[in-house]
């Protein structure tokens, strides 16, 4: 019911019917669509089963600051310049409390953005578990549909982030900046053993010695799996110094996967990936109903009167009459 | 069977005695039994049922390469010289690969970490779904039953990261540094939002004019909510300057909380936070149970010949037949 009401509403035939066309606004809408309501993506998905259009995913990661909005306009422009058609994913990392996302990064990329062969999409974070996650794949799977042939993923941080880019992109760039941490942090940020490319960007201000060190990481670390070596290049994102070196990377790293067909691997990542997501989706929407907020509330009071060292036994009556099932 | 086994193993009765005489090995060990099996944490702390004793909990939080771990030191110095007791967790992102923490913040906090009256644990992301979350509260109460004073806990990232650093603490400081990163930059990763203090570090590079911008920004936003308008400092964590009017600030915030009672609902946050992730932690354990990783495998596979445009289709069965019940 609430899904024939979706579908009268938002016209999914006549919007892909517009779509296939490669019209751009009829691909945003798609995009909020799948974003607000998730439930909508196999109705329209239903309409590509015959597509077989691949997009190259790459990732581009770093720490705030680096200048990865910059770069991505950089490597996009670049792209366009090529005649590539360009999708572009910027994650923007969302206060937990307004719930906007902050548009500084189209407002960077401007430069690029009203070209007829890109698209950009940002993205806030939820503020709920994995939420990032099955946008993200829905989007690049939009954008296959639309006939990218690349596809930019640009992400901040790794390892405690929601979202983990490696598991999605089939060629992940790390960037870093000169003067900004040194070997500890770099390594304390985990960074150093996901990218398949490394790039100090701002290269104007110096950045050799980061390089360098990266360089000796690589070396000692045990990183050189599947007969890849990450190279590290340096890139100045405003001037576009490097980016064309590193494009190549990418080019080369993508044929390194294609000829020693790691590539269907990280092709298949994904969907584990995202399986794994659509999981977790579902069991959060029935734990609402499952456990309220009241209740959860409730036994917090009591925790506050009990005493704090109660809490295991304050929730254990809780969880205990939680059931699990799977019928065969 | 598998509890007693635990409990013979590890003699939780005469570790406990111990910590209560205050033994730090003993601390060390109740820590890490409860990160390993955290189904021994109701165990251990039943025989603190009696205890009252309250910890003032600080978090610090910033990107990597701010100097977190030195300006945790420097205050830990300080609060020392006091004649507190003081409890530091430190948390690692961690490589999703590796799987272990990189003992970088340990190396930096040498000066302070032989100090009789210092306990310092650093935690790894342990790569799954809120575990950081489960072992940071139970190992604040640990450290309030060991008797500590005040309770560090410094962590990156804010937004994305699966640890929020202000359900868990009642004073918030917010790390940044000079010349890294503008407003649009501090605003993407939502920290403006989250301080009760901010605190521009390596002050001995500048940073008046990024201090001057937080302090416009707060002017700016409607932030100074319950009365508390949040401070800018500046600080430089290596040779101690400012670390002192940092700690005045925290105090401040402290007496703040305390006489608005605004302190109860953060006390009881903590809780209804940890609540959550137990009801998390429950669901994940059982999970694995539901859906094997072979079937998830099993149905990528399926995609990957039918088509990716089928994976609803593909995976909708397998949602289909799982069931979630709650016995009332």
């Amino acid at each position: 019911m609430g899904k024939l009401f979706l579908t009268r509403n938002y016209d999914i035939d006549s919007l892909v019917q517009r779509f296939k066309q490669k019209d751009k606004v009829a691909l945003a809408k798609l995009i909020t669509l799948i974003e607000n309501h998730p439930e909508t993506a196999s109705e329209i998905f239903k309409h590509f089963h015959e597509l077989t259009h691949e997009s190259y995913i790459v990732g581009l990661t770093g720490s705030p600051g680096v200048g990865k909005s910059t770069l991505t306009g950089a490597i996009s422009k670049k792209l366009l310049d090529e005649g590539k058609y360009v999708g572009v994913i910027s994650i923007d990392p969302t206060s937990p409390f307004s719930g906007g996302a902050f548009l500084g990064d189209r407002v960077r990329m401007t430069n690029v953005s009203t070209h007829p062969n890109i698209f950009i999409r940002s993205l806030a974070s939820r503020g709920y578990r994995g939420g990032i996650s099955r946008a993200v794949l829905d989007i690049t799977l939009l954008y296959e549909a639309f006939g990218m042939d690349i596809i930019l993923i640009e992400t901040v941080g790794v390892g405690q982030s929601e979202f983990d880019i490696y598991n999605l992109a089939y060629t992940t760039v790390v960037i870093m900046v000169p003067g900004y941490g040194d070997s500890i942090q770099m390594q304390k940020a985990g960074i150093i053993e996901i990218g398949d490319i490394y790039d100090v960007n701002k290269k104007d201000l110096g950045g050799e010695d980061i390089a360098a060190d990266i360089d000796n990481m690589l070396d000692d670390s045990s990183t050189a799996q599947d007969g890849w070596r990450p190279p590290v290049v340096m890139t100045n994102s405003i001037t576009g110094e490097g980016v064309e070196e590193l494009i190549e990377h990418i080019y080369d790293h993508k044929e390194h996967l294609e000829l020693s067909e790691i590539i269907k691997q990280r092709k298949k990542n994904r969907f584990v990936y995202k399986i794994r997501e659509l999981l977790y989706h579902k069991i959060d929407t029935v734990l609402e109903d499952l456990i309220s907020q009241e209740e959860i509330n409730n036994i917090s009071d009591k925790i506050m009167v009990d005493g704090k060292f109660k809490i295991y036994d304050d929730v254990h009556d809780l969880f205990s009459n939680v059931k699990f099932e799977r019928k065969k």
